[in-house]
């Protein structure tokens, strides 16, 4: 394995993040249920981030990187571009800071996203464009107004910040007596992903982490095959929303080339699959893109017969009427 | 306060209990979100029983009372009635310990609730008749057989695992820094409460435990201010299926009408709209029955304004199209 001191994080900053994080955020637990291991042949543990304040992962990595701003910053304010998930933990954590927040969304982000976001005391603008376009006209906010840009990945504090998810999985399994053979993450940016592999390995060196990103958007399966950070082919759609990153970040990147097993590319049919499955054997609200760890597993699209899996269901953010119109379509999964 | 050696149920009950159940159960998260605070004008803190494996609290006094029978009893099979949740845990209880179960269920029952009981091994049968009759059914069968009776919630050793959901919810609040002034708890036949309270009131004693029942259903309502045991007026129908028991147990009676602040009668609407309500807000699935302790402080039933409120979400066993139907009907709860 890749010795840690060549990444750009370390597994102490994830250590620092935890202690960073601790007040506020909720340590997830990692749920089973046999009936869902019968019906992978795995013996299947999920990680609910989706119980994560604000719904989603992100907090950890926002607000590890809130924290770290200096009082003159504070006052000066944060920006950030997000699809929804990322907005809703800097308006959150930033309010926590009593910093103000602009963040800058995509006009088709879900409802939801965007009334939590001013819900948490956020300014919000809806963008339209796409999202280099976005990200673009964020950047000059945030230097127009003196304000620190929080980015959603590409970011060493995020980076340790989303690791503390990999911490937490190493703690449980060891309370569990498990060793997690194999390991999927949604994945956007790869931040979470990433940070996630940082900390298991540091326990478990030899547990493959795999990445799992929608179909038309798998940047970085391609990037790994690759050896470099390639493009999405622009056009694509995809129910999952909060995985649409054009190309993996430079950091994250550099991390998940050397620590990742692969990376699975997903169908919208198999997330939606997913989500009805968390919802019937585990009781919690998936959004498409934080159900497809789960769709790995019930894709078959690696062999897991009799393994130890842990699956990070990584956001829960989704329109109520989405969230039904999926039970409506697959009320068996 | 009433002291601990006059009830049917110790605090050392529920102590013991913890220990037997800890190695399966769920420690289930204390989970909470500004929004939801801002929407009750309180600090609300939902114990997410939904977590639960099963998929409900059921479990805990269910295998506290399997772990109990003695070998030559677990030779000879459980049987037990419910209307679903108890179902599950008991049979998911026997199969732990080795046990065969034969579980009644009345047809009415949803199907997710008789698929599941099956699916853990239990053989099912589904009965035609009022639950007067059913219980009676299933006692008969039991001697018949020589199995042992779980009954779903008047018997000590039931009571005491249920209370585990109060010893934790005093754990959690400890390590939060809060003093819980009002919680709410679903109840049915009252073990879940009473067990709660007891556990509760060991730490906190001056916290006001309440009851939550359907409309049509507040057997324990009218009970308490009777002062003696009355039977609900047969006909009423309530969407909480988990909640419909004709009267409170008599050892569970023992305990409610000495420890309880009161119970409180919740229409199917609000119900409705706490399901919804703990969807946007906490991302997990409840299902009706399971959601009416929320639904208590949504209604405004009781002032709580300011305080510091704790809630159990009892069970998250609910059939995908009718949670579909109440997504649909309360999109923005």
């Amino acid at each position: 394995m890749t010795t840690a001191e060549t990444l750009p994080v370390e597994f102490a900053d994830i250590v620092g993040a935890a202690a960073r994080i601790a007040p506020v955020a909720v340590k997830t637990p990692l749920l089973n249920c046999s009936t869902l291991d019968e019906l992978a042949g795995a013996k299947i543990f999920v990680k609910a981030e989706v119980l994560q304040r604000t719904g989603s992962f992100k907090l950890r990595g926002a607000y590890n990187r809130v924290m770290l701003l200096s009082p003159d910053e504070r006052r000066h304010g944060v920006v950030a571009f997000s699809s929804g998930n990322h907005a809703q933990a800097v308006a959150w954590a930033a309010r926590a800071a009593g910093a103000s927040a602009l963040i800058v969304m995509p006009k088709s982000a879900p409802a939801i996203k965007a009334v939590r976001t001013r819900g948490y005391g956020a300014e919000v603008e809806l963008f339209e464009g796409d999202r280099t376009a976005m990200q673009a006209y964020a950047r000059l906010t945030a230097s127009e107004r003196g304000a620190t840009l929080i980015p959603p990945f590409d970011d060493p504090h995020i980076i340790a910040g989303q690791g503390t998810v990999g911490l937490e999985i190493a703690d449980a399994a060891r309370a569990l007596g498990i060793t997690p053979d194999v390991v999927f993450v949604p994945t956007s940016g790869g931040g979470l992903v990433g940070g996630t592999a940082i900390a298991l390995k540091k326990t478990f060196p030899r547990t493959a982490v795999y990445a799992v990103e929608p179909v038309g958007f798998d940047d970085l399966a391609r990037s790994l095959a690759q050896g470099a950070r390639v493009e999405n082919v622009p056009g694509a759609k995809s129910i999952c929303d909060a995985l649409l990153v054009p190309t993996p970040g430079e950091l994250t990147f550099a991390i998940n080339r050397r620590l990742l097993a692969g990376s699975l590319a997903i169908a919208d049919t198999e997330a939606e699959r997913a989500v009805a499955a968390l919802f019937n054997h585990l009781k919690i609200v998936a959004e498409p893109g934080g159900a497809i760890g789960l769709a790995a597993v019930l894709s078959g699209a690696i062999s897991l017969r009799g393994k130890t899996v842990v699956v990070v269901a990584s956001g829960g953010n989704v329109d109520a009427a989405l969230f039904a119109n999926i039970l409506a379509r697959h009320p068996t999964a």
